[in-house]
């Protein structure tokens, strides 16, 4: 059996409860980071020249309206990374919800699909598209593939062929389509081509579904056949941990949420920071220690813009042993980056590479004016209790959305309520952070 | 400097006059496959499917209604290449016209642009095109991408941002963007993946365009930077014939026109039977020399289906010694591919690799009854002077579209009188071809 034998049946798969709860919580952390990030003014103009062109139709909009399901596919998906807050799953080595959630959620009106008919689609193309990443594997991304963009297009079309109670030749006409409408490179990196790619990952799983369901025919295996996409794109094609598709734990299980408004590669440092408990008067000298992989991505040493910032050990460090909140985008402005305090604290900063640490994990190293040598570190990958997470998460919210519009948001998660839901998510953020 | 700063400055180009002229055959040549093409059943539910969700727009369409730019240009671009009668360009490995007239047809009312002004874009677009398709080259095509696609949306992107009239810095972000849009792979090949590639590249260039204008930023340089599209999707980097870029002969000037409805592998073959004026009955024994690449592609030996008798050397030799137009779809039936007579002739023709023998060349050898040796040889290379090969076209669109509806498309191409020319286009062929 080829991966795309085994999506194709796994397109029908019951969820399984803990990654369930999961894709819930995830769900809640999309809706977040897209509500706020349909506020950001750089993709005004993009949304408004899309919409100029593809008018109004069924399914809803981030910020509000709606478009035709394959346009709000792509405006959502384009809006909820915007901000690069959004869920990441390590070895898929991608963003999920973003690709795949915009798909579900497009095809809820057309299809009358209820919430939990939505969340279970979401979840089965979720895990559908990190099995895809683990299978392109790190020789697609390191060739320039960006994974999210790329799997997470299969995963899109698992969701919406689910949606569409597409039949198994239909599914599998939409996967071959799909191995033609997947694409996306790193090289948008730092551009808004980033956030378009998930756009674009989101609106192919809901054209191959809907063209298969209108009879369109693509390759037979276009994912894993001859000269198909794996073949083309780099793929290492690892069947090996295919086995575990549909077996307890789900990887979502093990996917993680952002609790910080910058790089991922910097979260494990700030959580350690965050367990030591020195103040700021008592740092004499900081040295962090982290995956040497991290240290091109996101060791800028003296950042100047809000950005730039998001980008920095350094300043990050300064920023976390301050009690600034780094939770809150707005900490990430212009003026922090250059506030002289914080300038000062981070000269006392050091970045070291140590090859014995996961890209997961951070050790840090502090020593104090009182002549002590204080240690703290932090691994992403420890479990985070599922009610632990989910306080994480509403307090994420409340941070980006202001209280009364994240509770709103909790609520029609947490009770299925998809009219409420969908009401929530075309709440503009600006309007939602009024006290 | 760069292929993408080469294309940028390519955009706003002085056509010149010899490839405009064969612009012009091309885009009638472009309507003619296109409206046949919109009577193909096969991409009835496609068409619908996605006039479903995205409505009504400004664009007109393939077939009748209108469409919005982005999906007009999906649809058409589909349409066009539904019969896979539409132009080659050998040296691009690709279909130009297909990817790249779609896209400037689509922003034809939005820009307000005059026939001329789009017939212009068009030419802008294919040519680049060939010059992409050259510099990702033979490689490019061997690892799987289907260069018709790849190419063929860069070439939109340059179309579309000509009429759009967008500045340098804009349209290097458009093709920074493109190089995430743009996609396609070989292994849809025989199936509507095929079609749908072009239809892809077309809608490609046109959103690249527009979301730039709209603000979106894209990778710098998506197409020839680090991690850029020919990096990381075997592209050759050929930069030496860019040199020509903008030079006479401009390489449309080279573009190859279909005669017969069938694989190109075949076209030399044909016209070298045509020219040798054997008799059925002074048949013995027939050898067809042919480029090696061929028999892989078009050399099925008993074909018993129409589809199939289009990829058939036997066959159709067989067809084009009994008089049978190989010009007219309707020629290639399935009973015509079982007919007694021509199953019986086609087993006196052996077909042969020769590699001496360019992919243009074909050498046909008849052993006659009455002891004869005949030769025969054409080369598609050869220069078809502009007056033939406009003529040529001319039947051909009578025999797609019947008399009336070739004249009026010839009338309103000729005249450069783009009302005529979109009134023609969505005409079905059904109802054109009426007597």
């Amino acid at each position: 059996m080829s991966i795309t034998d085994k999506l194709v049946a796994f397109a029908r798969a019951e969820p399984e409860a803990e990654a369930l709860t999961m894709m819930r919580l995830s769900l809640f952390d999309w809706a977040t980071c897209g509500i706020a990030g349909a506020g950001e003014a750089e993709f005004a103009g993009f949304r408004a020249a899309v919409l100029r062109s593809e008018g109004q139709g069924q399914a809803a909009l981030l910020g509000g309206g709606s478009a035709p399901p394959p346009t709000a596919a792509l405006i959502n998906g384009t809006l909820s990374h915007a901000l690069d807050c959004d869920d990441t799953h390590f070895a898929h080595i991608g963003h999920p919800s973003v690709a795949v959630v915009p798909a579900a959620l497009a095809l809820a009106r057309p299809t009358q699909a209820s919430f939990d008919e939505v969340l279970a689609a979401a979840l089965i193309g979720v895990e559908a598209s990190i099995h895809v990443g683990l299978w392109l594997g790190r020789s697609h991304y390191q060739a320039g593939f960006h994974q999210t963009a790329t799997a997470g297009a299969f995963g899109a079309t698992l969701a919406a062929g689910r949606l569409l109670s597409l039949s198994p030749d239909q599914l599998r006409h939409a996967l071959g389509l799909c191995a033609s409408l997947a694409s996306g490179i790193k090289a948008q990196f730092g551009t808004g081509g980033k956030p378009m790619n998930a756009g674009l990952a989101a609106r192919s799983g809901v054209e191959a579904a809907l063209w298969a369901q209108g009879g369109l025919t693509g390759a037979a295996d276009g994912l894993a056949g001859p000269l198909g996409f794996g073949a083309t794109h780099h793929g290492s094609a690892d069947d090996e941990h295919l086995r575990r598709l549909g077996q307890a734990p789900w990887h979502i299980t093990s996917i993680s949420h952002k609790f910080h408004a910058c790089c991922h590669g910097l979260h494990a440092m700030l959580e350690a920071v965050k367990g030591m408990n020195v103040t700021v008067e008592d740092v004499e000298h900081v040295q962090v220690f982290t995956n040497p992989r991290w240290m091109s991505v996101c060791n800028q040493t003296d950042p100047d813009t809000g950005l730039a910032a998001k980008f920095s050990y350094r300043h990050t460090a300064a920023m976390a042993l301050s009690g600034i909140d780094t939770l809150d985008p707005d900490s990430f402005s212009d003026a922090w980056s250059r506030h002289p305090q914080l300038v000062a604290l981070r000269q006392k900063v050091d970045v070291l590479a140590d090859e014995t640490l996961s890209e997961m994990q951070c050790r840090v190293e502090i020593a104090t004016v009182s002549g002590q040598k204080r240690i703290g570190s932090h691994d992403l990958a420890d479990t985070i209790p599922i009610a632990a997470r989910r306080e994480k998460l509403q307090n994420k919210a409340r941070a980006f959305l202001g209280q009364a519009a994240a509770e709103a948001l909790w609520q029609a998660v947490d009770t299925s309520d998809l009219p409420a839901f969908e009401a929530a998510l075309m709440r503009s953020k600006t309007v939602a952070k009024q006290p």
